[in-house]
């Protein structure tokens, strides 16, 4: 069993894990098991949050996600507003942070954000008072999806040092794969990215090194993690994609799934592109984590929301000056 | 004053009335009774369901059953997640039902669907261990709409056997015609299908006789309820309609109403075409029974999720392995 | 300080300040100061709407205002059921009266509609016997957004008689501006419109006289508080408007905010076209009451609420017969 971590939360955000520290890291995934027995809604949470606000701004279509946060913040008794916005209307970086700022007048504890544009959360951030979470931003970071499957492997393996995870496909557009690169390699894993080279071009804004290939059946033996990435047909406008050649490639079949350590699992953030990344046999076979992935993501933003709003309930408490801006 | 009913609930799902027994729609029906003094919200109900979570999943556009459906959920204690799908997005039936085992796995004790395909929810009860209600499946059964005009007429006239309805319009396109008629046969009560001859094609997926008639005057003096259909232009694509005729021949003016058995009343699924199947004095009149049916859908709709999710609740109480699947 | 008005609130319906007395807006402003404290929600206010249901009927885009009403229901206790028409399926306002009736019969307290029809909310007022308030009609009042700028300026300057207040720019589209006028007269203050000829036109509705003016810094020094409108491009069609022109005549730069009278304060009802009615430095400066103004929104709206769903009881307790319809 890990250690618990010894580290107090000391942050108002959560954008990325690029800034984390491994203790950091493994503080929320020690208060995400704390909240797990809870994350089912079967057996009612510490209502923590009672009274308080959530705001889900989402300026991309993101029913899972934005559930996932909902059910965390309404199980712990917090409330949360719904902004679904037409990224046309919040497009400009201005009105973003005037509706944030505005909204947050309302009376806010946490804003949780998804935007097309890499940073925008960390503006977010930067103009207001409340706890800002990344729920994705373009292809930048989705550290509570990265959190939830370091819950799950977790949960498997006992640790989260010296595994090996191959995370395979469509690298260049998942900000799933950047926020597991960053987050596996301070707890001291290895993390190999796999896929076609059209998939990992334009992968340089990504400031560690790290192993690629395009051969996934040589990689497989080393693998006690293998993350099928979901093909991002929607962003593919200017690549030349040939689902017959990839299936052949890239598809985690069962025989390919053999060649992996004993043990190995198999991850996905969902939705799969069923008979492209997977076949049935695998989505649904005894590997998948794919539905405990689903859990543990419940349970990874009840903790986030917890530690978050914690951190700003402590700076409310210690400024002298009421926390109303300007006027 | 019928019986209550001794029948006890056992089933998770409630996906139609075809496969319903006289007796369990009865079971369903005291339920009802018994939610009915809590259904306009004045009234604390007993919070049978608090904590629980029910996902509202709607395919079609939908507001008033949706609403109907939350209301009910709500006034009951459990806590609602809305999911408008784009028809497009969740067209596929694999991303339908990988959506629905996806939500599930973040806890969920009912899926209250629709979907423009027939069949889905029985599909999606198939995919996941959760209750399943089905708020309309295309032009094939609307159990909750059925069980609510047996409601109000059982409020009206003391019982549910014995009585001649008349379905009137369009017949061709309506789940509601479809479910009234499987649960009005089985409790012991006519049912005519009224209409002109090209509403009344296009049904030869209905598996019970029917009577059937294009003369509407013919039919009334035989008639206890009158039970008009909306006029569902958005499915008409190809046929041809004319309004005068079929005002002339099929809306139920106050003159027609008259030749109707006395005491007979006016039943309407909603939203009324105004000028159209029905005249303003009738839709107003003393006669009509249409808003009351929709407080009975509130009742209906608590006591179906109180039976079905009880019935989850015995069989996850029952099972000795955790509910969680696969992993 | 003011003083608290002792007139007892009986009104149903806010639908506009036009036929408001002073006494009437006082109440709701004291009623709003009572609220105050509560409006940001770190402290729990007296759950006075605890198991009510509040109807957002919302038949035009806004979230600011939605969720704003939303939050003040929600934190008073009651239930929120959100109902985002597009306009053309509620645009025959026989269908947007039989909606709010068939909700009504679900069990509702109140109505808050936003509608692009001028007189809708009377109209849904006259249908239903909940309360309805209106969130904005066209361009004819918006009386909550009204009341909440009297209420940041009376936390200002400790009353709400012998202010002048400029309205600054789209006075023509602005139901804002209308609702500003009819109360601030009534309590006493003065009100001048300021904008360019093609913004001051087609205001023959109005049924007050009022003062205009194209001279915006000739009319500076006589003010104690500028509102800025939002210019509404989107309503735009047909008007010429030059941007650099207008910015000249009517931004308010910090230069020309200097002109007016000490201790003036800037309002807007959001959102801010940045660059075109304000530079970030007033938007975001020390006169500037634009946070505060929204606070005071969730503030003003616990109170309408309260005052009318209180009126709603009264009546229904009043009444001998059921409160239901018809049937």
């Amino acid at each position: 069993m890990p250690k618990p971590s010894t580290t107090k939360w000391t942050r108002k955000h959560l954008l990325g894990l690029e800034d984390l520290s491994a203790a950091e890291i493994t503080t929320i995934l020690d208060a995400a098991d704390k909240c797990f027995p809870y994350a089912m809604g079967r057996k009612a949470a510490p209502q923590t949050l009672k009274g308080r606000t959530v705001l889900n701004l989402f300026c991309e279509d993101s029913t899972r996600t934005r559930t996932s946060f909902t059910l965390a913040a309404e199980r712990l008794g917090a409330r949360v507003i719904q902004f679904h916005a037409a990224t046309s209307s919040l497009s400009k970086r201005e009105s973003l942070l005037d509706t944030a700022r505005n909204v947050e007048a309302m009376g806010l504890e946490a804003i949780v954000i998804r935007h097309p544009e890499r940073g925008a959360p960390q503006q977010v951030a930067e103009a207001v008072r409340c706890a800002v979470l990344n729920a994705g931003d373009d292809a930048h970071e989705h550290p509570t999806q990265a959190l939830l499957d370091f819950l799950a492997m977790r949960h498997h393996f006992g640790r989260l040092d010296r595994l090996t995870v191959a995370v395979v496909g469509d690298v260049r557009h998942s900000r799933v794969a950047r926020s597991n690169l960053y987050g596996l390699k301070k707890l001291g894993s290895r993390l190999v990215f796999v896929g076609p080279p059209v998939f990992l071009e334009g992968i340089d804004d990504i400031r560690v090194p790290v192993e690629t290939t395009t051969d996934f059946d040589a990689v497989l033996p080393r693998c006690d993690a293998v993350m099928m990435l979901r093909v991002q047909f929607e962003r593919h406008e200017g690549i030349v994609f040939d689902a017959d050649d990839y299936i052949r490639g890239y598809q985690l079949t069962p025989r390919r799934l053999a060649r992996a350590k004993p043990g190995a699992i198999v991850l996905h953030p969902g939705p799969v592109n069923r008979g492209i990344e997977l076949p049935d046999d695998v989505t649904d076979g005894l590997q998948s984590a794919i539905l405990h992935q689903v859990t543990c993501g419940v349970a990874v933003r009840m903790a986030a929301l917890n530690l978050c709003i914690g951190a700003v309930d402590r700076e409310r408490k210690a400024a002298k000056k009421p926390a109303r801006k300007g006027f």
